[in-house]
């Protein structure tokens, strides 16, 4: 997501640090010490305004969450909400690339990816940019704990559909699918901002959780 | 499918053996010697009245096909479709229940299974009777060939979501998935009796492509 300049974001951001964490890679396999404790850690890649990783954090505070957005003028949205919700301690963001995850986390880092209403890519020359291609999958991979698992929401009919075929593809196993997420709420579903909107207007979303099979 | 009672159909169904087979456990892994040639051989489990099976037995002569039915009064509706349409020669009924196709069919009989807006079967208690739940998997891995096909197509969006978790945890592989199959019409898509009436509704239908995986 993409939103207009904002010139006073990085100065916002820069004033945070207690949340967007900086020089990530030190941090490599050493996540319990930002968070000074043992929870398990979830991530969300693409984590836009930050409405649905705050809802978790704050919905689960036996979990550690970190939201990852790559444009400071999206991220500061999520960092805003964040900082009016008295910054849970079991919430960091990070402000890199999806494609760079290798860089900042290693195997078991990580219990569960949650990706929410990713940018589709429709253009099949782009496929490898959506974050349900074959290549994220291989980096999830290498930064989950063993049989860990990816929880993914969309609206967009042609990514659940490329996503279904990937991952099967790929030889995870699909352990839950909704194709009309909000005709039976799941209680403890936090939505996004996306999601809001979107099922306000009756479109369905599309929701499935797959977990990686141990070699 | 069930419709009422028509005393006539045991006479038709009686008066077709060339269409409808007699004795089928006797073809068990001969099923060339009914179609008297080499060609492979797709079955539809749960033909209803028979518009698809017919319908992609005349789009596809190189094929053989058999529409299994258990209903008299359904299949004689299959029956009558297939009278009036000249019987092309690759294309039989059988009358029997898809939970004994053990009986009539060995491994490497069939090369494709074909499911079409089968029985929801709502209920829990009722899953073992999905004809995508694990006992059926089973049944058609025991008759096809190698890396044969799954094809299944439905309206019921419950039945489908069962059916993706079901086929993902038996290890088939997804080669496919439409979530609304009317949006991207394929140019060979056959429609059933069913998908004809759901469709002008407005409301989406459901298709996978599944695939066995060799041990």
């Amino acid at each position: 997501m993409r939103l207009r300049n904002k010139p006073w974001a990085e100065e916002f951001i820069n004033a945070h640090p207690e949340i967007i964490i900086q020089n990530p890679e030190q941090y490599k396999g050493k996540w319990k010490e930002v968070f000074q404790n043992d929870q398990p850690l979830h991530i969300e890649v693409g984590t836009g305004k930050g409405q649905f990783v705050l809802g978790m954090a704050k919905a689960n505070p036996h979990i550690n969450y970190i939201g990852i957005e790559l444009y400071d003028s999206v991220i500061v949205c999520a960092l805003e909400k964040i900082v009016e919700a008295d910054a849970p301690s079991n919430l960091r963001l990070l402000k890199v690339n999806g494609a760079d995850l290798n860089k900042y986390f290693e195997k078991n880092d990580v219990s569960r990816v949650y990706l929410n209403f990713s940018d589709p890519w429709p253009k099949t020359r782009h496929a490898k940019r959506r974050l349900t291609h074959e290549g994220f999958l291989k980096i999830y991979e290498s930064i989950l704990i063993d049989r860990g698992e990816v929880h993914f929401k969309t609206d967009n009919r042609g990514l659940f559909e490329y996503s279904l075929v990937s991952i099967s593809e790929y030889g995870m196993l699909l352990k839950y699918v909704s194709l009309d997420l909000h005709a039976n709420m799941p209680e403890d579903n936090i939505m996004t901002e996306y999601e809001e909107k979107f099922s306000a207007k009756g479109q369905p979303i599309y929701r499935l959780e797959a977990q990686f099979i141990k070699e």
